[in-house]
């Protein structure tokens, strides 16, 4: 093993507190200097938003270490796609695709599509507008920033990106690239980022389809921790994790124990 | 076989003229008293629209003997549903639900949202509405006018309901009832509306999937015509007609041939 990929949540703090041991795991990887991520499905705060968060509960985290989709999505685009990008994502996600070709709101020739959730900025014409871009261009690509279903707003239950993409899908029978966990393509630009191979990386994370399903579809070996959202009965769902620790707190001492 | 569907466009007209024979084929429909209903998949315009129509073009149908998405939608409400529906349809197409209590736009507890093309209608909040009144209650059904992916207006395509349709279903993990062809509880309601069982009753059409295939899939015996939208490659799509005729006008002759 010559790379890590931490889950964030339920992984190295619990609400608004950190996980006991997070902080020297964190340490301890930065010792050994293995490679490594934090990977996040958070589209709503920017990265930097997210390190001030940790720093809060005592973790430093820089957003060069944290991917989330939207980061996934423009190191994906930039390795695969040549041309325009038409955005339709929120003003704060949008900074993190700085460097490449944005498409103008006239342009009817894009490379590819790029949906995250957009809640009130929805309107039938926007969201018409990401549908006739995919059947201007057969090949343009459709980039979901994660399926999310929806969320708990203050006022109520709020639709996310994940129907509007799963609608678009309909409408032009083509599949999304999905960008968060536990789509592989998530997964692949990670080890993208770090040059690292499918079979000498190790995903940490409490969310058994989420983490651990996500990294083995893309050949990753995956360990569950019994911290965060972690229940009992995950490990009757069909996937088996390469190794259940009780928290991000034993990683280092069975990481060495497994001689790597 | 007692009771006879026919489908509309590419069976009793193309286009703008009648086919030939259809006029004919529907005078002995009558003639015997053969229980019969017209079956369309059009929402946007309204029953009394389309008897307009093909009175023009010489085919007298009332709009009592035509069977359209709302229309199979209100037929299945009284049937299954008690308690106030939620309509998401053209102003044209609520009427078709009179009778039924509908909910006030604060309902919060309705016992069905009923969803139709709404085009520019569609804004954030009444798409979210419409999840949220399917999340409040879990035993609300969603009934959807068609699965329409798209159609083309004057100034290009434009979204129709099925792709929200497919996102509420994604978002609510519902699956919704969909009326409209190739639907079977569209089929099933033109039973109820006949009082006729499936296998006394034959759908005639010339779409080798939303005619043939879906009135198999609800257990009635399907002849496809070679007119309208026909293509010889329809019979290698793995559906096998009950018979191939090579328009309407044959039906009175081959009809009598099987000594019904």
């Amino acid at each position: 093993m010559n790379a890590l990929l931490f889950d964030m949540d339920g992984v190295l703090y619990e609400g608004e507190r950190p996980i006991a041991g997070a902080v020297d795991s964190i340490a301890w990887c930065r010792a050994q200097a293995i490679p490594h991520l934090f990977l996040t499905n958070t589209t709503s705060r920017s990265r930097q938003a997210l390190v001030d968060k940790l720093a809060i509960l005592g973790l430093n985290v820089s957003a060069a270490e944290i991917l989330s989709p939207p980061v996934a999505a423009r190191s994906w685009l930039q390795q695969n796609i040549s041309g325009p990008v038409a955005l339709f994502v929120r003003k704060q996600t949008a900074s993190e695709f700085n460097g490449l070709e944005i498409a103008t709101p006239e342009a009817t020739d894009v490379a590819a599509v790029v949906l995250g959730d957009l809640g009130e900025e929805w309107s039938f014409a926007r969201y018409n507008r990401a549908f006739r871009l995919l059947m201007d261009n057969p090949d343009a690509v459709l980039i979901a920033l994660g399926m999310t279903r929806f969320w708990r707003a203050e006022d109520g239950l709020r639709l996310d990106a994940g129907p509007f993409v799963r609608g678009l899908e309909y409408a032009t029978g083509r599949e999304a690239v999905v960008m968060g966990k536990p789509a592989v393509p998530f997964f692949k630009s990670a080890l993208a980022l770090l040059d690292a191979r499918a079979d000498e990386t190790l995903m940490i994370g409490d969310d058994i389809r989420g983490d651990i399903g996500g990294a083995q579809q893309a050949g990753i070996k995956a360990v569950l921790v019994r911290s965060g959202k972690f229940r009992p009965a995950d490990l009757e769902q069909g996937i088996t994790p390469f190794a259940l620790l009780d928290s991000v707190a034993s990683l280092p001492a069975w990481w060495h124990q497994q001689g790597w």
